[in-house]
């Protein structure tokens, strides 16, 4: 194991509110969504999607529409009226968006997205491109931040249970050390929780809220781990694919 | 079980940041500094202090030090220079103290004390008072929320698992519930590190930098649970003992 010194920072930021305090020290920003912003980008990319377009408010996403562009719209969790999808991961497992560019503006994720920008280069995290992610980011020996989208500027479970993945990941590299107690505590929920997740999420108030929404299938679906092996990052104002072997 | 509409509750708010988002909904506001403020005060009154006066700055403690006070002032681990002492539980275990009335500053104890008084009753929390207090909220029929004192405005371990303990206890009577997933997390981090609170709190950054500055016998002090069965409340800007019969 490396010095201190020398080993990059893997460290977690449990919600947007808490990003001024973070984000002077980072150069990679891994933006996490479970539910289910990050998650149905990620399924977005693995189903073809050219690029996809985060705008944090719904005039935005308007605009975009009247520019003829395919414009997704969520608040509280279901789709906002007169837009074409959610952020149902599902959504965008459709043939009809192979190859187009897309809009999305939803509660929390695309927001995060929004702030974080500004502060480092933008990485899309979530269960379903967890090892591939973990994998890339690796290699680009650099300081990294998981910045958890919460719900509505507050902590919650299922983000920083991902974001404790990562940092076990790159920790246990030996490459990575972790100093603030936000990144320990979601490492130790990580590990309590890695076995069966969904069980460990059963209590999680944001779950319940989703489960009201009838939305099982897709929490099922958004908690299963590498199911969607891509790398979206920020460029400009538009989500791609990372080509495997570009470093940032 | 009481229905969910029925039963009070019992959230934490992992730090003085985070408190905005919280502080219109509770009746009482528990602050928890585990190292080492809220561990010092009740150490203090369990000494048989009278009182004890928070203050948030360093020149508030130098008007009350010319009244002639004894005061206490402590930023980033160590006693400032020209008080009479900093925030060692072990400080406030002499006899010159016992029925006076003191005052005190530190880095994030005291000044959640003060943020968290505009909200609701403050009722000061640690390890050392642990079962007494839970037993005593129990009791009180309020909305009530575990304030972190954190470090620097960031989460920390310590606070955090004292809290849980709090919420762990209180939703187990049936009488509380937690809808934050915050609150939910904390108890999930005391349950795992229940056993072994010492050993679990190894890898926290706040443990680590205290132990930088030799304070390892107040560690293991305010990490040992019960050993200052006391409630100290805040009664206008004084902390004060609590009579076991009052409800507030």
């Amino acid at each position: 194991m490396e010095d201190n010194e020398t080993r990059k920072k893997i460290e977690v930021c449990f919600s947007p509110y808490l990003f001024p305090l973070f984000k002077d020290e980072f150069d990679i920003i891994v933006v996490i969504d479970v539910l289910r912003a990050t998650s149905a980008i990620c399924a977005a990319f693995d189903n073809g999607v050219a690029g996809l377009i985060p705008v944090s408010t719904i005039e935005e996403a308007r605009e975009y529409q009247a520019k003829g562009y395919l414009v997704g719209a969520e608040r509280q969790g279901q789709i906002v009226e007169g837009f074409d999808f959610g952020n149902s991961p599902y959504s965008y497992m459709v043939p009809e968006l192979k190859g187009k560019t897309v809009v999305l503006s939803t509660t929390n994720g695309t927001k995060s997205i929004n702030i974080a920008k500004e502060a480092g280069q933008v990485v899309i995290g979530s269960f379903l491109n967890l090892d591939v992610l973990c994998e890339w980011l690796e290699k680009q020996d650099k300081h990294i931040l998981c910045l958890c989208s919460g719900w509505q500027n507050k902590f919650n479970l299922e983000d920083t249970i991902c974001a404790g993945a990562i940092t076990d990941y790159l920790v246990n590299t030996g490459q990575f050390r972790s100093e603030e107690d936000s990144s320990i505590a979601a490492k130790y929920l990580f590990l309590s929780a890695k076995d069966n997740i969904l069980g460990y999420l059963k209590a999680s108030s944001h779950r319940r809220r989703l489960k009201n929404l009838n939305l099982n299938e897709d929490i099922k679906y958004c908690l299963t781990p590498n199911q969607a092996p891509v790398i979206p990052i920020l460029v400009g104002d538009t989500i791609q694919l990372i080509k495997e072997s570009v470093s940032v």
